[in-house]
């Protein structure tokens, strides 16, 4: 059992593990098989116009781009891309979902000494087997005392995550590299948020920081300054 | 506040709404697009081959079809699909994910009259969020206590469940189509089922039902019958 009743939210991708980064090298892939029709920047310009456009249906996740990938590629190229080269995409999707799980940075140490003293939650959203998958490989799970999938993160749900789960939201703390997702709606909720950020950013996810806010809103650059922190907000 | 601590599962697809006929015509179409290069049985075989395979990966839902119906299309032409028909298969995925939610004979009156009495929850499988978009089509999201969308519903996912739940499985009854995955995992953890075939049932779902078990396992036709096998078994 915690020894205090205060619990620790963890977003999941690019926050424990490396994300981003499996999408960027994919995406890097893409933008070759599309070069001799288009630059780069009309292919990311269209990719991602037709990802929000179907982001409402698809839902985040692997799943979904690779989807968006294959009918942006029909569609820059006039149709003409072959069979075989969306075959490549469709096995470049599966690659992604079999990726190991790379773990940030302190991250295995820090929930370990955590997990003891405080209650922990991964609160992420996206696909729900990718990211079973993923927690299963992460050698993570047994610190955590409850895992959410939730299919966007936004003020609503989480309310009504805080309500299922009986939480106040000023005994909880949000930690994540989403301005957007982890930080905003914790804090218009009156819970307190650590932003650690990440390298890169998926475009939607771009969001400007809250104005400083002493002992409910922390900036760190890794996971191993998470304990100092907490010493400060529990104060 | 229900009446009494027993708790009701219900499956959703196929059990509270139609969902197998959206495949079904789906699969239609794609058995005509297919049509000059291959008869129905290797069509049907080999999608259901390359799913099989892919659903570690993809897990259950819409995406993870139309991805495997794009990759055994491409395999099944040898390549010749143009992008063109691709297209049209990634389209007849996303009218899928936006079809209207048709209620199940007597559903609606049926959680209607229970949910007072009884402490109701959904219990499905599937896409997170076009299981969310469902429910929320559906107008009974307010009957249920809980929702649970699981990546998997075998024992070991409802012992989990169970235990979150703090649910004793003696008093629990499912609801559900599928005897693979609404009644024999319950059954074998001490729970009780109650079987409504559907007139479709998915290849991968197909299981023997379980010998007689008077008073935990029932087979009606129609949720109609619902509130008397209640009555039978709360007794």
């Amino acid at each position: 059992m915690p020894a205090s009743d205060l619990t620790i939210g963890f977003d999941a991708d690019d926050t424990l593990w490396h994300n981003e980064v499996i999408f960027e090298r994919a995406h890097e892939r893409y933008r070759a098989l599309l070069a001799r029709y288009h630059d780069t920047a009309t292919v990311d310009r269209t990719l991602f116009g037709i990802e929000m456009r179907n982001l409402g249906l698809y839902g985040y996740g692997i799943k979904g781009y690779t989807l968006s990938a294959i009918e942006t590629a029909i569609e820059l190229t006039g149709g003409r891309i072959s069979a075989e080269e969306i075959r490549s995409l469709i096995l470049l999707g599966q690659e992604m979902l079999a990726h190991p799980v790379d773990l940030l940075d302190g991250v295995a140490e820090t929930l370990a000494a955590l997990s003891p003293r405080y209650r922990l939650m991964l609160i992420t959203k996206g696909d729900l087997r990718d990211q079973e998958r993923k927690l299963g490989k992460s050698g993570l799970a047994g610190h955590f005392a409850h895992v959410e999938i939730l299919s966007e993160k936004d003020t609503a749900a989480y309310r009504r995550f805080f309500e299922r789960q009986q939480i106040a939201p000023e005994r909880f703390l949000m930690v994540g590299n989403s301005v957007k997702s982890d930080i905003l709606p914790i804090l218009e909720l009156g819970g307190a948020g650590v932003h650690i950020p990440y390298h890169l950013l998926w475009a939607a996810e771009k969001a400007e920081p809250p104005p400083a806010q002493p002992g409910r809103f922390f900036t760190i650059a890794t996971m191993r300054e998470l304990p100092d922190v907490l010493q400060r907000w529990a104060k």
